[in-house]
């Protein structure tokens, strides 16, 4: 499979997610407003995935920079406000903001030094956060692949795979591990309107993986749960907050309604790196609003009458008595998830600050298997 | 508004819903096959609508045998089976069948006389089932149109509005009369994929009706629920069984569950000749499976890798415990639904078989207004 994003020779190279699977074409990012241009528009998507290409476009922030003759603080200053203009271009994902802080900090360690010094402990770091997301991905996928039986259908929504990360995908990281694993399995795929990434994304995953799978209209998932035919569903995140509640893809929470009422196992996979301490709950997660046209009109084809008033919001959130468990590269986290979370998080940040074999899977609510 | 549908010097015109709303195009049909396949793909859809178009497809039979020099019992045996194939082209709406059973009927008892008034006495019914369909219609609204508090935010599925129906609409005629009685209300539109009727065709009709509306794709019904946004969800049918399970558009059922577990009263609005008697429950309901590229590609940009497995039920059913009521042309039906319905489905027989005046609203578990 073609990478999702790559660093090469000071270009970002990004597969250009909105023409998949149609057309696998690479984009070169040279400059902050290209960067910022895919992930506004979605070329990259999912929330893993643009925290690493948040942290590569300020490696691209500082090196541009450097180019035009800053230096020194100026050099510093310049870099940060091009990371806060990284930051704003999309909202809900937390992993951009938590990627860039970590990036803001390499520039203020390294400000006082040369630019290259700071160039490179900034390419350093961004290839951290690439090599800590694909690592904390096999290791969800590990964890995860457990509570997925030999035979089990699961259901999905949205795209969670290697598209959506730095590699390997955490929801469909699940899928892949059991897969891998020798399971039989077959994936219900939620096209997941309007952007479409299940249909386009999650479906070419699967097919490059040999996953046995059906593509569905998001209104079908109640349908076949209705008929005993989902064992578990299994999304990804784009910001869990404190007490568990979990914004993800719109359609998300129904999915959740549905699994609940059907007595069916809701999981969420995602890196701690998507874990927000600082939001106490769902309803302080800021949900993008996206343009009306990616609903009213189908790429060119316009389908509703001109002038339909549409709403479009990209995520909506679900409430942690919702989930059964958020599948970490920690281990899996079960309710009551606020201290789960908090012991999980709190056992990373131990971990980064101290010799990196020191992991603690025996932090609070962490179930290490 | 262009009518759905309307039968004039032995054609029968179609307004071709699948070009809707970007394209205005009357089809005319004059031949059975091509009565065949405009219901087969949807130029003309909505359950009572084809019942419709299906009992005028049996006047144009009729025709046609008779200007191939058929006489007396052949042609009679020959219209009946150009009736069943009629019958056959779509499996789940019961009007089709039912419709054509009344044809039935009319064809035994009109058998041996003259070609012509057989012919006459086959258009008079087809007459009778459209005058019939737009009177339950309006009947329907006006029971409905009680239970639309003034300010209502109402979520509705696919479309049963005119051109669903004879005219008027179901679900949407419900929305119609509370508008005409000059009641403040805003509709929450599922967009409805695959076929996407709610985008195209229910949002171009509350345009046309001067109705505010919102358009969303369907999976973000859940979330307006959860913000508060949604008071009502009203739908339409395409076959009400004995003990009131109702099978509707895919996605209907998961609407359903959804207003359950948010407490929002869920009701489908269908004439009579919706109801089923002779199906038990649910189960017994067929689903129409559709084509595969309906999901895989959207009009005609493929979206789904090439080969992607999909499944495309078109309908789902709703268990008789999610509804909330059942608006008939005799009122809004409550649970338990079996003697409802049954009441309701008696008196009309009894209806049609007396003086027209002789309605019935009182019958069991019938709420009058």
């Amino acid at each position: 499979m073609t990478a999702t994003l790559e660093f090469r020779n000071g270009v970002l190279y990004l597969l250009d997610q909105t023409l998949l699977p149609l057309e696998t074409v690479v984009i070169e990012c040279r400059e902050v407003a290209q960067v910022m241009e895919a992930i506004a528009s979605l070329r990259v998507r999912g929330a893993p995935a643009i925290g690493c290409a948040g942290a590569y476009g300020g490696v691209v922030a500082a090196m541009r920079r450097a180019d035009r003759g800053l230096r020194g603080d100026d050099l510093a200053n310049a870099t940060l406000r091009d990371f806060e203009r990284i930051r704003q271009t999309r909202p809900t994902a937390v992993n951009l903001p938590w990627a860039l802080g970590r990036m803001k900090t390499v520039v203020e360690r390294h400000a006082s030094e040369e630019s290259d010094a700071l160039i490179r402990a900034l390419r350093d770091e961004a290839d951290e956060i690439l090599r800590e997301d694909e690592e904390a991905n096999r290791a969800i996928g590990r964890y995860g692949a457990d509570l997925i039986a030999n035979g089990a259908q699961v259901l999905t929504h949205c795209n969670a795979g290697a598209l959506a990360t730095g590699a390997y995908g955490t929801a469909l990281g699940v899928i892949r591990a059991a897969h891998e694993q020798g399971r039989s399995l077959r994936v219900w795929v939620d096209e997941t309107r309007p952007l479409l990434q299940g249909a386009r994304l999650t479906a070419w995953e699967l097919e490059q993986m040999g996953v046995p799978y059906t593509l569905i209209t998001d209104s079908m998932a109640g349908h076949f749960m209705a008929r005993g035919e989902v064992d578990v569903a299994l999304v990804g995140a784009d910001r869990i907050a404190a007490n568990g509640d979990t914004a993800n893809k719109i359609g998300t929470y129904s999915v959740a309604v549905l699994a609940r009422a059907h007595g069916i196992p809701f999981y969420v996979a995602a890196p701690t790196s998507t874990i927000d301490l600082e939001t106490a709950n769902g309803e302080s997660v800021p949900i993008e609003e996206r343009r009306a046209d990616e609903v009213g009109a189908f790429g060119s084809v316009r389908v509703a009458p001109a002038g339909a008033r549409v709403a479009n919001p990209a995520f909506d959130v679900t409430p942690a008595r919702l989930i059964t468990g958020i599948i970490t590269e920690r281990g899996v986290l079960r309710p009551p998830f606020a201290a789960a979370l908090a012991g999980a998080v709190n056992a990373e940040r131990v971990d980064r600050g101290s010799s990196d074999s020191e992991r603690r899977p025996d932090a609070v609510g962490v179930e290490p298997g």
